[in-house]
């Protein structure tokens, strides 16, 4: 079989490390390009040492000419400008599997409502498929433009999606609180970020319409099946390099139990390699996802105030971003699933 | 002005380790006994290097011989252990700094439901004051027996308290989802807590029945003048030595706008000099609190879910243990209340 | 081709887990047993929840019935108990790859003198091949019983070897300070190693006499040709869970450049797919190693004082343990080098 | 007495919040100014939360005013800005503690070599005294110019001056390999410093030529007795905000014992407060002397290589910097040593 020919654009900050280090072990992929403006010409081993063997060098993004040699575009670009290399990429017939926020949200109000900047490309959001693989596969199959979702969204909705489509829990009062290690600011050079600034700093931010808000409610409404929720998304950034915790709470609704919630993910993850139910009452912890695919999940009942507590944690960048757009590639180009993520 | 004799009883631990810090830089207080069990005879500089200087030696906990000689005593032992030596201690007219949880509760039954073993003197129960200086000052000024609290209740009921009191929110709904630093644990030698288990592991833990619950849920009852509430508090182990993070989220009463939580607050705080209410909107790090007597808080409001969301942050040896005992001491014999403490 | 058969005995300390997730990931190998005392009968899950997909279970170390189904058996035990289980295993014709100190060294004498313990099989030293494929593949490709490095001996040899054997530095005055993080120590539960005591710890131990001493020395004396050589070698444990970082000096023989050195690494290293030499005046990272098998090699002159500086990274867990002896496997059954270590 | 009037010099960074935090306990000290060009004009909580309570507000670094209404200033500024402004300030009357290394050197030649750039005020390199009390407590009592040792050297010259003045070590061959904590590298937002790229990271730097040799060979031949002695500085960078290990290595003279190590310690530190001399064999940790204002010394001897072994470990931002320049500040005005130390 040939291989899949792959470019990545924005290689050099750390869900392009990552994408780097996958598709450099999976046996069904050839990568054609990596681009960064600002490392253009150089040799990827001065950005990443660890990829000296390779012998990748970093490119200009010039899409057209990329394009010419690729099958697939895994875009690690920054907000905004994702939507501006998906268009000519599309064009030219190449699969585009975008790690942004660009294209996961449906609705272009709440897309400028969150995100304060017009859309480059608004056509795109209703054709785009939100990439995630345990809710969207068969879509997935078929797409050209594929919407990873976010490293928070992921947490979120892979653990409260099977409960809300049983009815098990309510669509009110519910409240993701998250934990992220400090990568998932990105390849950042900020005060806030640099290590004596983190080290021994746990703290929220962003308590109030974080971005990522939005894309949760569109999927957990998906899953409820209704039109609208509201929920309260709180994250918090933690002294480590990767992982999230997310702990969620919500409302139980009549009847509902632990074995019914176990029953609920079962029916909806039995045959998932890439989600790990545990039993009742135990929790999550990001050391156990650490660098894997893998979305670990928690579940309890508190029968004093009727609570569902969950927790659900995963690799951010992995099953939070970059691990996740090959889980697409894969299902999109027909290759196993898992190739490139064990 | 005579020194106050002051004996540690469990000094061999995190909580000793940090007495010893504020003790031996407190000007009105001598350390006239250590107590280890495992350490008796042993010179403190085999356990805490740093405190070479001090001279100070472990000794036995023979209760009587020690009273003899002291004017109070802070008990940093295990739970259960600490009522039996508060017994003779108080009978030989010590005043004593609880930092167990043996009399903070003013139920025996909620006692038992939690920590599920006999209550070794219960009829302290209902005579000790819970430690907390920004709620029961008053209470302390003539107290034998102090109950300090917790390090998660402190972190919880500050932010809390004076906004139940002001009914500027519902008793119910109440959300309380902590991180704490690996100090909290004790200096316990036990597989998850070995440094490679701890590093890149963000982990919930007890999520249902933590034995915190009831004391956190005891004063925010009092606090909003109702017999009895229920919460749910959740607590996560964090990659970092010390500190905790407490987010609250709280329903907001009708009326409730951050100008009257910030009002709530001042009323509350003006004149606390170590609480610390951060401007509306900000978020409180445990970094801003690393080794004070502070609690950090930090409030919000989100107009969408007509939540209220709060950050509080202590280091969970000094204002959640160590620090607030002797914060207690002082006020407890007329002393400045922040001798030590700066 | 047929997949090579594979037990791991003590597969629940680090670099069990290491070596479960090299082999769970290996395309030519089958794990037919894995080993733990203490776990015997429970699924890998328990200990290591992140393999729950693999189904394995741990068994009691018979060692007859194991070696009647596989071919290889890597040995991740303690000092001493491994010496034990290669003499049956070696008799069944199952080639052994031992991670412990037990074969590595060729001088029963200098055994005796550092492990202060009679020595299982003496015997075996002899026909035991020291396990670093960059230096011993011929021997490797044949050999029964291969005595895997030592993590800190990994990091001292391959960047000193091919300098001392080309003659450009001296045998005296070899200094070798290394840091190492704290899965070095094993998955210990003992006081120094919990989260609290390493956290902002850096510290020296076992500064004269340490055990990897005399291994370093013996492989040192080879390259150089000489009988014997005494260096000092000189570990710290460094608040990290993962890497070591060897810093060594040594004396310029006259002549010695930095061109000379890059040569004398190129003639050793050039094919060498887990050696990274660093262009000169560059320093070696462990971030860069982390998770990998490689070895970085940074190298310096210092003209003022006539030494030669050199740093080096390795994975401790990798290239220093787990890593290594998969590439010592795959040698020895003429699979690809760097089958499930890329 | 009257309090110490002081002002702080680039209060803004580390060296800054260090000094604030010592200076805010100590009870013979006013702050008159804390300065900070970029901050000027703004509260110190802006940048410090911590000090809210403290009421300080930056200025900018009008040196006249300042000097006006000050006995002391602490200059915490980076290279060659400290110079211009200790001119002034000493014209002024008032006495100068400079954190930054523009007055350390006694030679000029030798600045020019490190540095790199024309020295502002070379006349004041001869009269500078070099802050380090355990060596020149004598000279500091009447100096106008103090210039407090780097980070490095005070770890290093410690606990080697004493051992190199009994002549019982050699001047040749020392090795000086430290690991520093990342606030060693200042305040400073560039990406070798993000959370990301420092955890799990140790690696060396500069490890010829590093600024603090000259620094360190000064001081160590000036303990000695000879005119010049070259060594080798080796500096790395370990993944923790604070603390300095250095382990030296140095050649016994004949007759060198450990008996007379620890006799040539207790001469020169037995009545110094802020040394810690370990019992033989043991060795330092960072941990010990977190946030204090001790050097913590270990010494052993290697029988086989004749090599004396020191660690020495102290907190780079107290005995390495503010600290130090606050014990410099007690001896100049009379105050007791560790008033604000302790």
């Amino acid at each position: 079989m040939n291989k899949v020919r792959v470019a990545v654009f924005g290689a050099s900050g750390y869900a392009g490390e990552e994408l780097l280090r996958i598709l450099l072990r999976h046996p069904n992929v050839e990568i054609t390009a990596i681009t960064s403006r600002k490392n253009a010409g150089e040799p990827v081993s001065t950005v990443f040492p660890r990829y000296t063997g390779s012998g990748l060098t970093f490119v200009a993004p010039e899409t057209e000419k990329i394009a010419a040699n690729c099958d697939a575009a895994i875009l690690a670009l920054p907000h905004g400008l994702a939507a501006e290399f998906a268009l000519p990429l599309l064009k030219a017939g190449v699969k585009v599997f975008d790690i942004s926020a660009d294209f996961r949200l449906k609705s272009l109000a709440k897309y400028l409502e969150y995100y304060k900047t017009e859309h480059p490309a608004p056509e795109l959001l209703k054709t785009a498929v939100y990439g995630l693989p345990e809710r969207y596969r068969e879509d997935i199959k078929t797409a050209d433009l594929i919407a990873c979702p976010g490293c928070y969204p992921t947490s979120s909705i892979l653990p409260t999606a099977p409960l809300l489509a049983a009815g098990l829990v309510s669509t009110r009062n519910i409240i993701v609180s998250s934990c992220s290690g400090v990568t998932g600011a990105g390849r950042k050079v900020d005060l806030p970020y640099i290590y004596p600034e983190c080290n021994e700093s746990l703290r929220a931010y962003g308590v109030v319409g974080h971005r990522h808000t939005p894309e949760i409610e569109q999927e957990m409404a998906f899953a409820a099946g209704v039109d609208e929720l509201s929920i309260n998304f709180i994250p918090h950034l933690a002294p480590m390099s990767r992982g999230i915790n997310s702990t969620i709470i919500m409302e139980a609704m009549p009847g509902c139990t632990l074995e019914k919630i176990a029953a609920a993910y079962e029916a909806a993850y039995a045959n998932e390699q890439f989600v790990r139910v545990l039993p009742a009452k135990r929790t999550s912890d990001t050391k156990y996802v650490f660098m894997t695919n893998c979305c670990e999940i928690g579940f309890n009942l508190d029968p004093r105030t009727n609570k569902v507590i969950l927790t659900s944690c995963i690799d951010n960048l992995t099953k939070g971003a970059s691990g996740q757009a090959v889980q697409c590639l894969n299902i999109r180009f027909g290759l196993d699933e898992a190739a490139g993520l064990i």
